[in-house]
């Protein structure tokens, strides 16, 4: 996930609006980061687009390294503004937008904090916020997306002797900081795969059955979702008592992005390193609070550090979860936008599991509720070689995003 | 570790000697490899080795990578050779000597079995092999090694979806494979350190009263050792019931020798990866079978084999242990050697935990017995940056090399 565009209306529409501009105020903001890392696409360099066909004779995709995430999506209200300039000769047919691209949303939106509080008044004006950073229910098939969870990302790095060791005369004789770390890590979770962090469920909002039947009724399928992945059915695994989008949207998770330790090359070496790291996130949903999950984690570690071990607790931060109001005026707006702009398809009520920190930070600094119209699909590859965005989707979030300048012109004007 | 001396004496030694020989044909074998990609020392090339002078006014000492391990010590007894050269003109003072070095040891001997094989004529005239790649029992206390660990060498990737993941969509709803890695490997040892591999101790013969008493004797301060390697007491940890030398000597380990998976670089990346991989290695002790822990080791993996996923399992083979009788004439006269060289002081009879293949394989292939004579030190970093070899060792090693060559002549004239 990367970042936002930030629309808002001015409540007092017309008073510091320039001349040339008719209707409310907005502002868009949006990210241009992607994800880090990541191999070259099928051997080119890894940030130049190009455009193939789409598998399965659906048209064409472009194909780059942050395609949908999030280069892509910001290009779709980038193109509504365009639009109507080019039609009505005003930048958004009038409406006032403050268009925000932040470009460090996937490595921890370090400075976007900040910067939102020395911006506080200008931001403070926005009526809403829209971000096009999330996806469709699938293909032809609409959705708003109300939910987005929280991030907690950590790095641990488990420190044993000062110096590498011959595992030869070392082995049996000492903690090995592998074998440890990685004793440690297995006790995340229980046999249900529940996080077994004392105090980590709080906050958690029980999913009501209103809800569970609401997502039922979506029709998504977990089955083909895992088969687009290579996997069988067999691998439909998570914390039992919850179907996959249950998982997803309304439950928190634990996860290893990474580790490292030791000799990774090719062959063989005897060692036993001086240290192993690994990066842990978690996902956090409603009222769950990233910084105490960090400080509950970092604490359930320091319990369990072993015997002539040390640790090394890195926060790389994360964000808030956020849950938006699915009956604003504005909500609404979207939802029309986006059905004519699909020929009619009734845009579909979501969640992600996904994280858009700035969601959380707009509403706790400034009030701010945020609309997320995205357009990805599951299978675009986000954060992998050759991730891609269809052009079909380009072209309906640029048509939304047009319609829906339009219904907030009719909106201020009404 | 790295390998061998290989002194031979033919059982009648004057028959196939060139005419320039007498006394008893010898061979010696060494290796000339390191452990693989270890850090520059302190900005220096790797390999070149330059002379410091010793911490604690001891002397000097040769600092490289390999410089005991096992480069070093093999020149312990090619400056033997040369002593003898240049005093008597003969090499070894006529006692036959054939002379093999090794350079895969560290990358698991890929070419030696058969090498062996193939010279089995040759190399099957030797009485006895002399391999220097072994440790004294602290500075100024030589010591001989009649028993050295075997070793199973493998590698374990678990593969789960075929592309890299956002962790965000699929966080709870599909394996994470590192997380899954992670509460496998961490089953290998129970509560007491023991390894939970079914039939993993088969072929490991108790300790003798005797023996434990012998070893209680010898003064071995572990606390002092992991105080050289900046751990404090507690770090003695390992299979319950044993002490640290015990455990080294007697009993076998597993140990992780490195593990990798995902996102490793600076900061964050919410990736859950398409698979992760561990080194995983058993020292052996007594009579197990490193061929047969291997396979019994994948099986205890397959067993476990989480939701989804697959196993690609590599074997990076290994050796089996060897333990030397402790009251062969030759022994003898290695010890006598020792003693002198030392100004008097006895040689211990030690054991070692880490692995010298080859002797395994020249016994199993030639029944040919091995005396370890070897001149390092707990704390010679071995594997590590800054490796280091103390002069006063490396010339004990000669002058006991010089004073075995006689007593292998004088032996062969008696």
């Amino acid at each position: 996930m990367s970042p936002p565009a930030l629309a808002t209306r001015s409540s007092s529409p017309r008073a510091p609006a320039p001349p040339a501009t008719r209707g409310p105020t907005c502002s868009s903001t949006g990210t241009t980061t992607c994800s880090r890392s990541i191999p070259s696409n099928s051997g080119r360099a890894p940030f130049e687009p190009v455009v193939k066909p789409a598998s399965g004779d659906v048209g064409e995709r472009i194909v780059a390294r942050g395609a949908v995430d999030d280069k892509g999506q910001v290009a779709t209200f980038l193109e509504a503004l365009r639009a109507w300039k080019e039609t009505t000769g005003e930048v958004a047919a009038g409406v006032r937008f403050t268009v925000l691209l932040e470009g460090e949303e996937e490595s921890g939106s370090v400075n976007l904090e900040r910067f939102v509080a020395q911006h506080a008044k200008r931001l403070g004006k926005c009526a809403v916020c829209l971000i096009s950073d999330t996806g469709m229910l699938g293909r032809g098939k609409p959705a708003i997306t109300y939910g987005v969870r929280g991030l907690s990302y950590t790095e641990v790095v488990l420190h044993a002797s000062n110096q590498d060791l011959h595992s030869g005369m070392w082995g049996g004789r000492c903690p090995n900081p592998i074998s440890e770390l990685v004793k440690v890590l297995a006790q995340l979770w229980d046999k249900d795969r529940k996080i077994s962090i004392p105090g980590f469920y709080e906050g958690v909002r029980d999913l009501t059955s209103a809800e569970r039947e609401a997502w039922k009724k979506l029709g998504f399928d977990q089955i083909d979702a895992l088969k687009k992945i290579g996997m069988g059915p067999e691998a439909d695994v998570g914390e039992k008592g919850f179907t996959a989008l249950e998982r997803e949207w309304a439950r928190p998770t634990a996860e290893l992005n990474g580790i490292i330790g030791g000799y990774t090359g090719k062959g063989a070496k005897t060692v036993i390193p001086a240290h192993a790291s690994a990066k842990v996130s978690f996902r956090l949903v409603d009222d769950q609070d990233p910084r105490k999950l960090t400080e509950r984690f970092f604490a359930w570690c320091r319990e369990r550090t072993p015997p002539g071990c040390r640790w090394e607790f890195i926060d790389h931060s994360g964000g808030d979860p956020a849950t938006v109001a699915t009956d604003s005026p504005v909500l609404a707006a979207a939802r029309r936008a986006l059905k004519a702009a699909s020929g009619g398809a009734e845009a579909a009520l979501i969640k992600t599991g996904g994280s858009i920190p700035v969601a959380g930070m707009l509403k706790k600094q400034l009030g701010l509720e945020t609309i997320f119209m995205g357009f990805g699909l599951d299978d675009d590859r986000v954060h992998s070689p050759n991730e891609k965005f269809e052009l079909d989707c380009f072209r309906l979030g640029a048509r939304a995003h047009v319609l829906l300048i339009d219904e907030l012109r009719s909106m201020s004007e009404a």
